[in-house]
C-alpha cells in the first residue's frame, strides 16, 4: 500500500523561548512525509517556487518518498510562515503569512500517484481539496486536515468534502468551531453525523481523543515531553505516522486506529524535541518503538 | 485501614449552562468523604456554624463515615461559597466567598481519630495544615491540596507543609505556581524536589498527572463525559478515590498509586454529572466498576 499526500512546502521562520529558526523548511507535506516515511512508501504532491533554497531530494534522501509530485513553478514564489510561541507553547501565533504558490491553482497529482489508497489532504480550501481528491481514482481511505479559515468563512464547501473523507484530523479549536460545540465528545459526534467514519481531534500538549462511527472512542495523553523546543509540525507529524501507520497495516480498525494514534503521538513529540525537521529526522525505529512502549507504560493501568 | 480528611463543608450556590444550584451542601471534606466512603471507611472532621441547614448524619447515612470530627460553633456562620462555570467548565470564577468558620481556628482532631494512617489534609492554609497533622499520631501517607492563595502569600509556611506530606494533590495552575515553570512535567519534578514522594496534577477535562520520586510518571486522561453540569467538587472528588483506595489497599505502590488515578478520574466523573452531590452520591460498585472498564478501553492501546 502506498499513502499520498497533498499540502504545503513552507519557508518557516520560527521563534520560541529556545530560541529563532530563520528560513527552515517546513510545510504540512513535509512534516506528513517525514512521519509516515517511517512506516510507508509516501507519494508527495506540492508547489514550490523558484526561490525555494531547500532540495526536497537531499532532505528525504534514503526514504521512500517519491518526489514526482513536486512542482517548481518558475514564476512563483515558495510559501512563507513567520511565526512565534510563547508561555505554554500549546498554539502558534502568526506573525506573517505569505501564501505565494498557495494562493494559485494546486499541484498536478501525477498520473502514477492516481492510484493511491490511502490519501492525506492537507490543510487548504476545502475547494481545492475536493479537486486534488477527484484526481485520485478509487480511494481506500482518505484523511484531511482543515482550518478556522474555511470553517468560519467556507463552510457549505466544508460540508462537502466531510461527506467524501473517511477522516477528518484536526485541532480542538477548529473541532468545536465546526460543532459550534463546546463538550468535546459531543463535538465529534456532531462531526462523525456530517460525513467522516473517524474524527481524531488534536489537543496538543493535552493529547487526542479519536471517535468513530462504529462507536470506538479512544483517549490518549500527549508524550510526556520534558523539552519543548518548536511546536511547528506536531500536527502535521501526528497525522503523517497516523496515516502511514495505518497504510502499512492496510486496514482500518479499532485495534489499527487506536495503534495508529499511538504512533501518531510517539512521531508528534520527536518533531517537538527540535527547531524544524531536526528532531523528526533524527528518529529510527528503535526510538520509536522505544517511545511507544514508554507511552503505553504511563497510561496504562 | 481507615482514612481522616480535615476540610470544608460549605453551603454553596453554583450556576453553571445547566441551571442554578442556590444553598446546595458543597465543601472539600463533604465531596472528599462521599468519594471515599465508595472505598473505605472515612474519618471526617471540619466545622459549620449554628446556620447550616444541612444534616449530615443524613447525607452521609448509610456510609461509613465517622462524623465525631464535625464541630458545630455556635456563634459561627458556615463558609458560604457562590461560583459560576462559563464556557469549557473547566474553571471556575468564584462570584462570592464568606469564608466564616473557615477564617477561625480549624476543627480539633478527635482523639479517637489521632492514630489515622491515611490523612488528607483538605486546602486551608498550610500553617493550619501543619497544625492538624500535628495532631496525628503516626501516619502512614499523609496527601495535602493548596491553592493559588496560599502559594502566592504564604509560600514558605507551604514549603514547610510539603516537607511533611508525602503526596500533594493539586491543579495544573497550582503546580505551575509553585514551580515556576510551565511544562508539566519539569513542574512535578521541581515539587517533588520540595518534598512529597508524590505528586498528582488535575488537569480538570484534560485528565491528571502523576510523578514518584521513585521515578513513576502516569498519565491519564479525564473520563469521557458527554455532558458536565457541574464541575464543583471534581478535584475533591477525585482525592477522595483516590485516597481511599489507596488506604483500602493498605500498600502504596506503583501499582496502586496508578489505580488509584483511576478510581479518581471515574469518581470525578460521577460528581460533575450533576449539581452538587447527586451524582456522586448515586453511584454505586457497579457502575464504579463499569466506569473503570470503559476507561480502561477507551485508554489502552
Amino acid at each position: 500500500m502506498s499513502l499520498l499526500v497533498t499540502g504545503s512546502i513552507g519557508i518557516d521562520t520560527v521563534t520560541t523561548p529556545f530560541g529563532t529558526s530563520e528560513n527552515c523548511l517546513g510545510g504540512s507535506a513535509v512534516y506528513f512525509s517525514m512521519a509516515a516515511s517511517y512506516f510507508c512508501p509516501v507519494r508527495f504532491s506540492g508547489v514550490i517556487g523558484a526561490d525555494c533554497p531547500f532540495d526536497l531530494a537531499d532532505t528525504f534522501k534514503g526514504r521512500d518518498v517519491d518526489l514526482s509530485g513536486l512542482e517548481i513553478r518558475q514564476n512563483s514564489k515558495t510559501f512563507r510562515w513567520k511565526g512565534s510561541y510563547h508561555n505554554k507553547m500549546n498554539e502558534a501565533v502568526t506573525d506573517n503569512v505569505e501564501l505565494n504558490v498557495l494562493a494559485e491553482k494546486p499541484a498536478k497529482v501525477p498520473v502514477e500517484f492516481t492510484d493511491s489508497k490511502f490519501v492525506f489532504l492537507a490543510n487548504t480550501s476545502p475547494a481545492l481539496q475536493m479537486e486534488l481528491l477527484s484526481q485520485i481514482d478509487n480511494p481506500t481511505f482518505v484523511a484531511a486536515d482543515t482550518m478556522n479559515c474555511w470553517i468560519d468563512g467556507h463552510f457549505d464547501s466544508l460540508k462537502k468534502l466531510m461527506g467524501k473523507v473517511n477522516a477528518l484530523i484536526i485541532n480542538e479549536d477548529e473541532a468545536r468551531s465546526i460543532a459550534k460545540e463546546s463538550n468535546l465528545i459531543v463535538t465529534a459526534e456532531k462531526i462523525l453525523e456530517m460525513g467522516p467514519d473517524v474524527i481524531v481531534i488534536k489537543k496538543g500538549e493535552h493529547g487526542s481523543l479519536m471517535c468513530t462511527k462504529a462507536g470506538d472512542i479512544f483517549v490518549l495523553p500527549a508524550y510526556i515531553a520534558k523539552e519543548v523546543k518548536d511546536p511547528t509540525g506536531a500536527g502535521d507529524s501526528f497525522a503523517g505516522a497516523f496515516m502511514g501507520y495505518l497504510t502499512k497495516q492496510g486496514q482500518v480498525n479499532t485495534e489499527n486506529l487506536k495503534k495508529a494514534i499511538a504512533y501518531g503521538t510517539v512521531m508528534a513529540s520527536f518533531t517537538i524535541s527540535d527547531f524544524s525537521l531536526a528532531g523528526l529526522a533524527a528518529a529510527d525505529t528503535k526510538a520509536i518503538e522505544s517511545k511507544l512502549e514508554k507511552l503505553r507504560e504511563v497510561t496504562q493501568f
